[in-house]
């Protein structure tokens, strides 16, 4: 059965896909300007403008209906007077408002689509299989080489280029690599002004895109030069994110609730007193997006299932002084999960 | 005055900026998960999760108020029973329905922050010159490079590559490298899969981020080796284009309206008989986004003014022959435009 027809079957009435990672895991089309609409009987009609239209007609398995550069506004004529069902987590106010103008009622929906694509076929799973086994690489190939003295920004381009000529098709997000205390803003740009000093911990998130498919990964590494004390009092935080993280993993499997993996992955930084210094949520779901559902954090409403692809990466960041985290991308298997990441996490000291 | 207190001067409630790179121009936090509620006074709360509020609280000019991760869901209650202004062109459906669900009354605008935006400051210009300039460098240098035998992908990771390694953050947008019949598709990706031939035309389109601003350029190349008829035929076509592009340029002035510059841009290519083979408009506004206001095309109601920032950019598209696209960054001056990407348009063989 098709990806349109199995979204068919769960429509109370027609759907207006207009998320573009949306159309595009239904139809093949990469747009920004497309518009898909499901019947519940399974036809669909895929609406785009004069740039769009030839490559549309191509893919097949709908019919194309080629609209002006405004498909919204091209929309509220096409689809008068008819009842559909919108996406209202991607469907603006203004784009909404124009539809009701062309008299079209309109129900709200959320998560549809997305539900589907977080059950993960197997050729989604082989191609998040590549784009994983293509940054277990790039990792390997950072840790050797030199990071002091060089600056976040060198090295997340380098790990922008070396994704490129492995023969991915971009980065899933810019690269963060942040030292010291901007290794406890769990999201800053990479700086080009201050070169990675000795002693410190460096924090390295990075994925790339194979046939697709988003990687996420993060390792954090130490530089060499610490004084004992100081390389010890590091090599213990890094320690207790590794026994979050793998307290995550364990707690992965098919009907966990995602809030209920998060909080195993908080009992030990919980236990340490720094429960206030993981910020985040445990992790997210990755596919065609870089975030996409399930999610695992303290206020997720999902439940796992066998094919979901998830990063569990618990975080430990010490305002003004150092972060750390660590992060795998995993498939939710029979009795568990299975890493996709497989890069080692034992704490590496890099030059 | 600040660009906040300039935006509260054209208030009439207070506007609640949720658009990021709305939320970036007025107060400099790159965030993805921000809003800020621009008071009639001037003053301005900035809401951001963890992740970003210590950046927020170090760039001043606003109150910081650090919210959960669902910044929406944390304003329905943080504005409860409040009127205010939303961008409506970019809050979604659920969005507007999580604050009304927190008893806010919300009135819809458009393009509020994005006029100020449209009209670019001196340092904004001088940003968007050094991305311009950096850009003609890229396009000079491939020029000698060799096309013939290597990939769309290949040529287009290339520029990428450039682009970086002569200091722009990033590429404004994938780079379109189009030779033949997929040149007459204005939105392909590069393909990896066939080597430029000779005899043909090779569109180029290409940008970079300097400093938080974008440039914009295409350029359309021969390669060499067509016979003299065929040769004839494409450079026919490019000086075709070429003169559109000129009669957009000289259209471009304080006053003119953008679909009058479109409709100048069009005169020649329709009466060369090839009106239906230019299929979209003529040109949009570009600066810390790709596409911004003001735009030129047919139904643009947009009226230019100086400090518009502007391409210029026409193109001949024949289905499953060649296409050609000649492109300019201009910014709008007292008596015209000036252009900012100056990498010449004489029709350029490659090898």
């Amino acid at each position: 059965m098709s990806r349109i027809e199995r979204l068919a079957e769960r429509l109370g009435q027609p759907l207006l896909v207009t998320k573009g990672a949306n159309v595009r895991y239904l139809t093949g089309l990469d747009s920004s300007n497309a518009a898909l609409l499901v019947e519940r009987s399974g036809e669909a009609t895929l609406y785009t403008d004069f740039r769009y239209v030839n490559t549309a007609r191509e893919l097949g398995g709908t019919t194309v209906v080629e609209t002006s550069r405004y498909v919204i506004r091209s929309l509220a004529g096409l689809l008068s007077g008819r009842s559909i069902a919108i996406e209202a987590d991607h469907l603006s106010v203004s784009a909404f408002e124009t539809l009701r103008g062309g008299g079209i009622r309109a129900e709200h929906t959320t998560g549809l689509v997305e539900a589907l694509r977080a059950v993960k076929s197997d050729e989604e799973l082989a191609a998040l299989r590549r784009a994983a086994a293509l940054s277990d690489q790039v990792f390997e190939d950072l840790s050797h080489e030199p990071f002091v003295g060089r600056t976040e920004a060198e090295l997340a381009w380098w790990i922008e280029r070396r994704f490129r000529e492995l023969g991915a098709s971009a980065s899933s997000f810019e690269p963060m690599v942040a030292f010291g205390e901007m290794g406890a803003r769990p999201h800053g740009h990479p700086r080009a002004d201050a070169a990675v000093p000795g002693g410190t911990l460096v924090v390295v998130d990075a994925g790339c895109v194979v046939d697709g498919y988003c990687s996420d990964c993060t390792r954090t590494f130490l530089t060499g030069g610490a004084p004992d004390a100081e390389a010890r009092r590091l090599l213990d935080l890094y320690e207790l994110c590794a026994r979050a993280q793998l307290d995550g993993l364990a707690a992965v499997r098919p009907g966990a609730h995602g809030r209920d993996v998060d909080a195993a992955s908080r009992v030990a930084v919980e236990a340490a007193g720094l429960g206030d210094a993981y910020g985040h949520g445990l992790g997210h779901g990755v596919g065609m997006e870089i975030h996409e559902a399930p999610v695992l954090r303290p206020e997720s409403e999902d439940t796992l299932e066998v094919g979901n692809v998830v990063t569990v990466e618990p975080g430990i960041y010490l305002p003004g002084d150092v972060g750390v985290r660590i992060e795998d991308l995993v498939v939710v298997t029979a009795d568990g999960c299975e890493r996709l990441t497989t890069f080692t996490k034992e704490p590496l000291t890099v030059g």
